[in-house]
């Protein structure tokens, strides 16, 4: 039971937080956050933890270190970092992208220091430490980043760190993860985004009041373009060439869609409807998502 | 109160006649089925109400008709009860696109019967009897489709009735009707299975397992893309034109976002992020949605 140093304390931060302090699996928890606001609700909301005004101040002091903040603050912090860094420290990240990021970090990183990059799939529409949770984490993957240069004893350590938040681990590298959450999560939050800027669009030109009658749909897509800014801001621009090839396999099918309803083809349109519905099941057998009508929100 | 007959009784048909049934607004409820299964889940059930094996038994008893069947069924069955129809007959239906129904259906009924057309919306990605319930209804939009030719009359009962069902009544145009619901649902559900199939694609070609990281994003797709394919055919076909154009002004919103994360613009990136954030918010004060982190499902 050592020391653990939170860098950024938001949704993800503030329920790690939560979970060490709960579960004991610290001496003492530091923590470095930026934003004046976050520090008022950290303090309001009587968090766990000491606040620490300089990161060094923490790093010193602890074993592991996590970076809970938008990917794009990194950089800033680790040259804050470096000159304090020993082999010793096990380093993660919970970044969504992880190839622009790894690059980044080994080149800026001082040497012999590890980075063993994690991201669990636990994030939401809402931010801030006013929202996180002891079981954010509960039941849900965690992914580890095993590049060609790692350090086991790290990995080793950081799978049992996740386990005791409650995770799920799975272990590949940082471009395979890239690609698979193209499409499982960066496609489908841009998406949510450009199909509410649609709607916009729509309203602006036709000025019909639409999002009153977006329970046909719309709404379940709004949920999502709700996430946070800059995080995503981050996301899209780190893993901006996986991203694109997303887009354009999307348009693609898109496009064929449109020409099959032009066309009425109805056996291609009926086959297309049939597939994609078994997804939904697979999904919610792989305990992915609940199995209640309309999320069980009505 | 007089009686009234439901055909088609799937989730919505079903629903009606569970409501029906509870406030006691028939004297008799007539059901007419075409499917062998949903008869026999309706006896399972214990549904209330007559089933009969002809819609025109049905029709010569009733005052209030209700169309619940895919908008494909309709003409069929128009063509089945069209000698039994007089102008007393109040006759509607739960189709989700207006334009081209109203079309068929003026072409084939017979000579000074009124079609007056609704649009609960109060779909599901469920079907089937089982998955109605009495409460559907409830705090729900309900359209009620004004043309040019109308019966005073039935509007006003048919707005009474639906508020019976518990629903808010709003009056508008096919046309516009069929604009608005291309944006607010027919788009969103085409790119629920576009999406959907996008990652399919992906699976296949990259031969990964990705389902199971669907709680990035993809999951909350995925419920809507499990909706009836009957139905949404027939609504993507009949609506084809405005779900064309949307289709249209998504596309180029995507190409543009394309074009900003690759130059990472972060201005215009940013500014629309926020933007679409503001949706949410209008969205849940207009009671579309609620406003728990994940719909509350975690």
């Amino acid at each position: 039971m050592k020391n653990i140093c939170i860098i950024g304390c938001g949704l993800l931060g503030s329920s790690l937080l939560r979970r060490i302090h709960k579960k004991k699996l610290a001496k003492k928890i530091f923590i470095y956050e930026k934003s004046k606001k976050n520090l008022k609700k950290i303090k309001s909301l009587k968090l766990p933890g000491i606040i620490v005004k300089k990161p060094e101040e923490a790093v010193v002091q602890s074993k592991l270190i996590i970076f809970c903040t938008p990917m794009s603050e990194y950089k800033k912090i680790i040259l804050l970092i470096n000159n304090y860094l020993t082999p010793n420290h096990i380093i993660t990240d919970i970044g969504s992208s992880k190839l622009m990021s790894t690059k980044m970090i080994k080149k800026t990183l001082k040497k012999d220091i590890f980075w063993t990059s994690s991201h669990p799939i636990a994030g939401s529409e809402v931010s801030g430490p006013e929202n996180g949770k002891e079981g954010l984490f509960e039941n849900k993957w965690c992914v580890l980043i095993k590049e060609k240069k790692f350090n086991n004893k790290h990995i080793l350590f950081l799978r049992s760190f996740w386990k005791k938040m409650g995770s799920k681990i799975v272990i590949m590298s940082a471009k395979k993860h890239d690609q698979i959450f193209s499409i499982t999560s960066h496609l489908p939050h841009l998406i949510a985004y450009n199909l509410v800027k649609s709607a916009q669009d729509f309203e602006k030109k036709q000025k019909y009041n639409i999002l009153k009658y977006s329970a046909g749909g719309l709404r379940d897509f709004s949920r999502i373009a709700a996430s946070n800014e800059i995080m995503w801001r981050d996301i899209f621009f780190a893993n901006k060439e996986n991203v694109s090839k997303a887009i354009n396999l999307f348009i693609n099918n898109l496009n064929t869609f449109k020409k099959d309803i032009s066309k009425k083809n109805n056996k291609s349109i009926l086959k297309k409807l049939v597939q994609t519905k078994k997804v939904r099941s697979k999904i919610i057998k792989l305990k992915q998502d609940i199995n209640k009508p309309n999320f069980g929100r009505d």
